[in-house]
């Protein structure tokens, strides 16, 4: 394999030399700015080695580098050992200095080569001011792996389904409506998508062309009138082309979008997303009028309907009985001396979701970190590898599912046997962030930077935080990690200067990591609706729709005030109401042991 | 006035038929894009008779409008009665209505003029934009006004003096050496400096231009080597010009700038602030290359250095003994059935800091509001329509001083009678949120937007709120409104998305209103400090400043923490044993009572 790396690196310069590049870059992206790319784009892992979700590939003649952050500096080291590529750290969140390199390490005049198709309109225009300010040209028309790569993977061919309308609430035809007005509004003829979960979310279609995400690979052109579906058509059962066609959306080949944009009529005004559209396929729209806008399909999707608020309530009782059952199963397996370990249990878990009605897959690849494997905030177990738990010590354990009726994300941190004072007091601390944030009654308008605080202030003030964001969007049997909205400390980011909206649903996770020891993570779904009208104007407040219990013992209750310590038993108390039912006898007296009252 | 304003508007059109334009734009803003706008530039108030502060007029052929914001619309109605100016509601912060109105009434190709010397880069650079996409343009080289304001009031003539270095605490010399390192740093060979308060403080110059602060009308050009001072050297007394002499500084007449500029070597990198430059002084640079950034200064400003920070700790006690003199008088005086108005209160306030050693000026108007005039966010009492204070109700009373030493802002709100339960509430709530910022400790690069926050919750848990940011950055014997740092609730303004960082000074002011009915504002001023070395990296929190106590007759215990009562006896124990060694037996005593442990 790594023979046949080397092969592909050399003739990989040997392309740039043909081509007058004096630089290439291989970056993470597929042509949708996916979350999880099909390993028909995975061009970097397939060059270098580098098996991780982050980082980007510089190559010039005498140079071969990965860039990628500080969750992957160690395993990236592991993978590209004895290849030609060196690891380079990215530290800035800000200034790729990738970019950097180039500036710095290339002669004035030099040519950058990419595929325009695997960067998108804002990353393409960043990257191009960067390295004209230094003299640099960008060319975007080189994609170069497509003449080396002899063994690449197909396009992926997994079957397309409907998601019934029974749980979408909304049919594709109303919700192209909706999007419709928002065209128009913009002056638009045309609207571009390329997320592949708001072509997924527009037209009720599923698919599971990667994995822990149900979307298929796809682009969607919707004009005024009609609307151009480009997708391998042989994906789709014939009942379900015949229901496409007669609500007037047309099949097109998926490698015809580029064509079909350059043919759009000169006077066409096409709406694009700068942050989710390809370079490549901006440069097809050159002789139309283009309009930059935010993704309006994003905030339609993000304020759930009715009809999926109903399911999203009930998917948390499904959820919530795999939990109690894995981790009543986990204390009987420990009591036998069973060696479970963190893959183990997170396999068992999956076995306990997939048998619930509705379930699709798992929404990502379950965190299990026992003890010093929990402050690692991306940690995976892998099979070999996995730490074998005892009883002792702390678990994280962050999981969820997609069901045909919603969309699951929760992380309950366990003691696996006595905790110390200190754990207890910082597994408080963190409880109280999130019950601040569960709690809160915030005026319309109120921003993700400015509730993301809320969980902080107990940890801030006794020295301590936690360098991820307290939450996320979450989608209805989509991404688990849906945009506009979320709760993060940084106030250019999308997540961050998006007002909160009733309908949406988020995650409220704040966290303590303890290098080298144990991590804290307590994590539960929130869904925002509209608080009692208030003298101040309209507020809002959050309605918890996870249903799991917090572990007992590791709160200490005397650093809750009143109100934190009646909120938890009120929580516990609907919890198992809730859940109960649907447990065995054993399972039940297990809840009802984890929600006594404190 | 009104037939010489008629003839003026009559003027205008005729020059504008003249340009070919079919609107003309007249703004508040002045060349250097100042808070406070010399007469010679109040061209608005000229053409309209509109005073307030914010405002611009559009005028086309057959229409005249004032757009202003909701602080000015009754102000605005009566200032403009019998013109041919309609008042024009400005109800958006983001998007101007101004410029809506001219897309949708001006006919396609028309042209709209302004003087491009006052509209900033960023703000020409967006209304060209909006005019484009709707095919207007816009012609930035009409300044008609010059043309036709025929007693137009000259630059101000106000001498310019030094401030020593006893209070500056570091020389000119080291400021533009620092400066300096930040130009080279940024690949520029020239900085144009436009902001007058920049200049003022590289130079440690000061001046009396404007009300309130002081600042002169000056622009500055940093070169590598040299520095060039464009004022109006009559203004400097010789001995200062020697000494700017003697500091290489080249004094040039203010009106020579745009020559200057436009004989820079075409090689010239001169780094300029959208925010602050005019675009006509960014034309006059078109043939060489322009960097924009923010303004560098304005960062090494708002570090307060040690001498600086010694100073601003000094002066509180001056502020404080006025403001005890002052209520301590106001009490007398309502005791003795004395008719004192808000007026009468903030001339007498004026006089006690007058008094104090040091004093320069107001560093803004004082509000004084009694009752329903206290909710008027921007109330300013007015001789002839000033309320009269009774022994019954709430004052607000929002005011502060420049002194050689530093500058003060404070807020205190004062129950002239026995306060009701409700408005003991609201004044708790607000305390408790003005506290919460206090004695919070954050992470170095914590945002403005994060902490705002703080100062809500208590509020918003009420469904309560307030509608102006939490705080704003405080200069030394400069702008009392200076950035970039501060409290707002706004992720995109530059209060916002600043981190805050150790030896700024802030204000903390959180408030209440009830419309008609009275306004509740708390406010010190807050310096920012390193914290004790934390597990989780670098913290900072704020040592509170200003020394003056709350009203003990508007506080609920009840609903304070054990920590927030402390905090209040502790800080009240603090204004006393500071304070009371400059003050009389008779306030002395006054202030002990107010300082007496709740």
């Amino acid at each position: 394999m790594t023979i046949k790396r080397a092969a592909a690196l050399t003739r990989l310069r040997q392309l740039m030399v043909q081509a007058g590049l004096q630089a290439y870059l291989v970056p993470s992206n597929d042509p949708h700015q996916s979350e999880y790319v099909p390993q028909h784009w995975a061009a970097r892992e397939w060059l270098s080695g580098f098996t991780g979700s982050a980082g980007i590939l510089v190559i010039t003649a005498d140079f071969a580098g990965l860039w990628t952050d500080a969750r992957y500096f160690l395993q990236a080291e592991q993978e590209l050992a004895g290849t030609a590529f060196s690891v380079q750290h990215r530290l800035s969140t800000n200034q790729p200095e990738q970019i950097t390199w180039l500036t710095t390490h290339l002669p004035p005049g030099a040519t950058v080569g990419v595929d325009g198709a695997l960067f998108s309109v804002k990353q393409t225009r960043f990257l191009e001011k960067q390295l004209l300010e230094h003299g640099l040209e960008l060319d975007t028309q080189q994609d170069l792996i497509a003449k080396i790569w002899d063994e690449r993977p197909a396009l992926p061919q997994a079957p397309i389904w409907e998601l019934d309308i029974f749980f979408a609430g909304k049919t594709r035809r109303e919700k192209l409506s909706d999007i419709r007005d928002n065209v128009r509004q913009a002056g638009a003829t045309h609207y571009l998508v390329s997320a592949l979960d708001d072509v997924a979310w527009t037209l009720n279609l599923r698919g599971q062309d990667v994995g822990n995400t149900p979307v298929f690979v796809a682009y969607l052109v919707i004009g005024l009138q009609q609307c151009w579906l480009f997708v391998d058509a042989a994906k789709i059962p014939q009942a379900l082309l015949s229901a496409l066609a007669a609500d007037d959306i047309r099949i097109q080949p998926y490698d015809v979008i580029a064509g079909f944009l350059a043919q759009l009529a000169s006077e066409s005004r096409v709406l694009i997303d700068p942050v989710t559209t390809s370079s490549w396929l901006a440069e097809q729209l050159q002789h139309t009028s283009i309009l930059e806008q935010t993704d309006p399909i994003q905030a339609l999707k993000s304020i759930k309907n009715p009809t999926e608020i109903y399911h999203f309530r009930r998917v948390m009782c499904k959820d919530a009985v795999a939990l109690v059952q894995t981790l009543h199963w986990l204390e009987q397996a420990l009591d036998r001396e069973e060696p479970i370990t963190e893959y183990t249990l997170a396999q068992q878990l999956t076995q306990y979701r997939a048998a619930q009605a509705d379930y699709v897959c798992n929404s990502f690849d379950t965190i299990a970190g026992y003890n010093a494997n929990g402050a690692i905030v991306h940690y995976r177990p892998q099979k070999d590898t996995a730490a074998v738990l005892q009883r002792s010590g702390l678990l994280l354990l962050d999981s969820g599912g997609h069901y045909l009726d919603g969309t699951t994300d929760i992380t309950r941190t366990i003691a696996l046997g006595p905790p110390s004072a200190e754990q207890q007091k910082h597994f408080t601390l963190v409880l109280k962030g999130m019950i601040a944030l569960s709690v809160a009654q915030f005026p319309a308008g109120t921003l993700g930077v400015q509730l993301d605080v809320l969980t902080r202030i107990p940890l801030w003030q006794a020295g301590l935080n936690y360098s991820h964001g307290a939450g996320h969007g979450v989608g209805f049997c989509l991404s688990v990690h849906e945009k506009p909205q979320g709760f993060v400390p940084d106030a250019k980011s999308i997540r961050g200067y998006t007002p909160l909206q009733a309908g949406t649903v988020s995650s409220n996770e704040p966290g303590y990591y303890r290098t080298g020891h144990y991590g804290i993570r307590i994590e539960n779904l929130l869904l925002c609706v509209e608080a009692a009208p208030q003298e101040s104007g309209a507020f809002l407040q959050f309605d918890t729709l996870t249903l799991f219990p917090f572990d007992r013992q590791l709160i200490q209750v005397a650093l809750l005030t009143p109100d934190e310590k009646n909120w938890i038993n009120d929580y516990h108390a609907q919890v198992f109401s809730s859940v109960s039912p649907f447990l065995d006898a054993a399972e039940q007296a297990w809840l009802a042991a984890q929600c006594a009252p404190l």
